[in-house]
């Protein structure tokens, strides 16, 4: 029979119970599986083989219990862990997607992906360029540095702007986006390593550690004395509470993640919220999902601004479909230098 | 001589010392002085007769020994509390401003005011209203809900809208000017009283004691099942908390004032900005002078509103200047009901 030829083996993550507090290894676990390589005849979902796939902080969200829904999927216990990813098509009874086009977007941890709705997947235009970009720089997190510095943020020449975690999958495509707009960029990192990247290889103006700073408010007016245009939010708790001080009149803090909180069972909160009214700042939070629209406008850009030379940068690999649940939990105590993904096959 | 017989005496109201914490009758001093009732040759300074003066909460944060200046000048001790008020002009050198004229602005908390530069004056256009008004519904706190609901909120028709302090100068305001809008309205107040003023005489859509609620959440949930389109914000802490977990996506905080804040050491802080992200929501604080040049506008729009019985407004009379500090300080315990002011003057 051709359905039972087509059927292969398919290893997969799975999330073993929700998450509370800090995740751990134990809360995933790689399981073994089979799949269809075929669709269904009339059915127009698509069969993905998964090349890369992408850690990022708004998945630990996903793994807690919610009350109400959000803007990405529940990841549930039992099921594999779903997440963005680049994929082949293998299988297609979508008119617009054949077998062998490369594709980014939602999938799951395995190593083949039954997806009903293509929708939620975008053709790779440029497959000239490692294709593992398209998990971050060419892909959700590339978009996200994109819409939040230009269109939340607004940012323009001669802003002051400060990217905390700066050296992360969009904290380092904010800043060069910021110094190509004409920006000051100063970013914080998590290790002087991080801090000599940004200073080094990503342009920013400057740097730093800010596991090294007794007090982050004397940190920002050091590097900030006529005070921050843009805050590039990814972080929250006290470094929020810093910026909050150091805003100047006007400023805008586009709020993308807030990744100190996300383990935590009570979020340490911000008690500086006062500037926002003495300072008339405007804090506005984002999803790039909104945004999705203009991915083909940000991917010709930003294409050109990887082949021009413009936008350097920096991926973490963790080789195997198995290293993924480490690889994750890592973002949370900043062991990934650059964007964190996971190379499950090259194609 | 001339000058000697203008001096009159001028009674006023100092501030005593820097205040901490929950202020006191006893950091304001009422003493006795004198002025001269005429201006200097060649000054284009002003001598106002004061009438009314405003009491309002941001008045607390000018009171303390602050770094960095702010919006609005400080309130410095041994010298007279500065605040917006009524005042007709006695003495002029100012080539816009009659003797007789009636204005409003940045005055002193005593009998007689000098002046020096009236750039800060506002001529009253409508003196057929009752003077008092322009402390409130015609003035700063009436421009303050306008511009704050209209501009920084973009409110709508069909807009779900929450107004904390909302019996107050702002609030009820801001309430009403939403109600005209086509918005569906929600109050909070500190007393049944005050619930009571929104329902039957500001025409809100319902209103609760934040007092009598255990739950603010759950309160705000009763209140908005739909969620929140926008929050009118004058209080922070427990509340701001509150309404960060029931707004809708692309809702609008608009950040007004955060008088539970405002006599604490440390403030609360908010613990539920992660809100801000997941909803889309736009944070955004104001300071009405930024918005000076749309009085006009304003005040003719207001007129009409008061005179077509469109807007309801309460305020809450105390009579001499001796009352003053007590009037300012009962703002933090929600003594006053409706706009609070102070008749130093009928004319």
């Amino acid at each position: 029979m051709a359905a039972a030829a087509a059927e292969v083996p398919n290893r997969r993550v799975i999330l073993k119970r929700y998450v509370t507090g800090f995740p751990s290894e134990d809360d995933m676990e790689a399981v073994a599986g089979a799949t269809h390589l075929v669709v269904a005849p009339g059915s127009t979902a698509v069969v993905l083989k998964n090349l890369y796939l992408s850690c990022d902080p708004y998945m630990r969200g996903r793994m807690s219990k919610h009350e109400r829904p959000s803007y990405v999927p529940d990841i549930v216990p039992g099921e594999v862990i779903v997440g963005f990813g680049v994929s082949k098509v293998v299988a297609s009874g979508h008119p617009d997607l054949k077998v062998g086009d490369l594709v980014w977007g939602l999938t799951g941890w395995e190593e083949y992906t039954l997806v009903p709705d293509a929708r939620s997947l975008f053709k790779i235009s440029h497959s000239e360029m490692p294709l593992s970009y398209y998990t971050g720089v060419l892909g959700m997190p590339g978009l996200t540095a994109y819409v939040g510095l230009c269109e939340v943020a607004k940012a323009k020449k001669g802003d002051s702007v400060f990217v905390s975690a700066a050296s992360g999958a969009v904290g380092q495509i904010a800043g060069q986006l910021a110094k190509l707009t004409g920006c000051y960029v100063v970013g914080s990192a998590g290790s002087d390593e991080k801090v000599n990247l940004l200073k080094t290889k990503f342009g920013f103006d400057d740097g730093f550690n800010y596991k090294k700073e007794q007090d982050l408010n004397a940190a920002l007016r050091r590097y900030f004395p006529e005070g921050i245009d843009i805050y590039f939010e990814n972080v929250g708790g006290a470094m929020l509470d810093a910026a909050l001080l150091n805003m100047r009149v006007h400023g805008r803090i586009a709020m993308c993640g807030m990744i100190s909180e996300y383990n935590l069972e009570q979020p340490q909160g911000a008690r500086n919220l006062s500037s926002l009214i003495v300072k008339r700042v405007r804090m506005e939070g984002f999803v790039v999902s909104d945004y999705f629209g203009e991915y083909r406008r940000f991917e010709e850009d930003m294409v050109g601004y990887l082949k021009g030379g413009k936008i350097a940068y920096i991926e973490d690999v963790a080789e195997g479909l198995e290293k993924a649940p480490v690889a994750l939990i890592g973002l949370f105590t900043g062991r990934n230098v650059g964007k964190q993904l996971v190379a499950v096959a090259r194609e």
